[in-house]
């Protein structure tokens, strides 16, 4: 069986991506890839290695990429004192233009990188937890179908022909993911969504809120704590 | 006007692609990026220092990547003891499967890294020296018309349609890059093409042999020293 990278971030997503992962490949053919970029959350790198270690996941990559965000307004990113906005998902996706959580190009970048310790680790597929409440509208291009059939292609033929991109959610609503999740026994409870720094999700911003908004819809409990006392179900 | 990055590593090519930067934009308007990777042949990024300067180039940004590379069996890396080939360009292309000399998927990152510094100067166009010698027969793949497209796309989509990738030596041999270079004035005295950690050009390695035999096509004096003494011209 070929070997996979998945790119884990400790969020919902990247942990259902792994778990589709694992159920395809088998844990011992799957290696995670957690990236820090400067994050203000970076408490969910600690998530990563804790469903690295529940999934039973081969190998766990963990690399610091120098500061390339810095002159960034993203509300993301650490050295920016910036807050995070506190609006619902549909509000964020109805907003024109640039979004305050975006990025630049990160995760080109994230995908770059996985690409390049694919060819290391002769892994031949890179799986990518991309998902269409992130494109809707264009929030995240970064995120959308489009962008993500550019940067296979890239990758494709920049490898030899050797590494193919995986992006499993890219047409299912977050709701959808955590269906989807749910029945692959997905470790929920060791992930994190939240923006903030704080150990308890804040529950206000507005991954948090999209987060409780998909439980909702799913009509399944969030595993997790949130600091407003939120209890999803 | 509005502002362009331009990718360059010290060498021959990007130096040429800062000129046609310069004299299509101004120098007022051309920021140059160089990237560490882990390469041997660090002395490039001087040369990088020293060709901005003489083009009167607004802004030189100097990035360090973590050690991606680290388990790569690249003749280019520092950590590896392996010996760069001492093939001809033409052998060189001839070879079939994973060139010695192929950084994975370098390009693709440092290309990924160009977008984000994109969006943070508010530069709209990225330009980027890959030429038809080094994609010939997929010797670089990520130095492809293909690849280039592809990353062209992702770039585009996942900026917001803000940054545009140029690869304006694409379809040029290195005979033409020089040519087109000596056209613009590209100081080629200050650029470095070897492969080697020495200040002065191997005059042996691969690319050293491919510049040297380029300069003799093009019929004009190579202004570089190398230690086998070789005088182009």
């Amino acid at each position: 069986m070929s070997k996979v990278i998945v790119l884990l971030s400790g969020g919902l997503d990247s942990t259902t991506c792994a778990s589709m992962a694992v159920k395809e490949y088998g844990a011992e053919n799957v290696i995670a890839l957690s990236i820090g970029y400067g994050q203000k959350h970076k408490i969910e790198l600690e998530c990563a290695k804790a469903v690295v270690e529940r999934l039973n996941i081969s190998k766990h990559i963990m690399k610091e990429l120098p500061p390339i965000f810095e002159g960034s307004k993203s509300t993301l990113i650490s050295s920016e004192k910036l807050d995070n906005p506190k609006l619902t998902y549909q509000e964020l996706q109805a907003k024109e233009g640039v979004l305050d959580t975006y990025v630049p190009f990160r995760n080109g970048i994230l995908l770059s990188i996985a690409a390049a310790l694919a060819l290391n680790e002769k892994a031949e597929v890179i799986f990518y937890g991309a998902h269409a409440s992130d494109s809707r509208n264009w929030a995240y291009p970064d995120c959308t179908p489009e962008f993500n059939g550019a940067m296979a292609n890239a990758m494709w033929v920049g490898t030899y022909m050797k590494v193919r991109l995986h992006v499993p959610l890219q047409y299912m609503t977050k709701t959808d993911v955590i269906r989807k999740g749910l029945e692959l026994g997905a470790p929920y409870e060791l992930t994190r969504s939240c923006y903030e720094a704080d150990y308890i999700a804040c529950g206000k911003c507005s991954t948090c809120i999209e987060r409780i908004n998909s439980f909702k819809e799913a009509g399944v409990t969030d595993p997790i704590a949130y600091q407003t006392g939120e209890k999803v179900q």
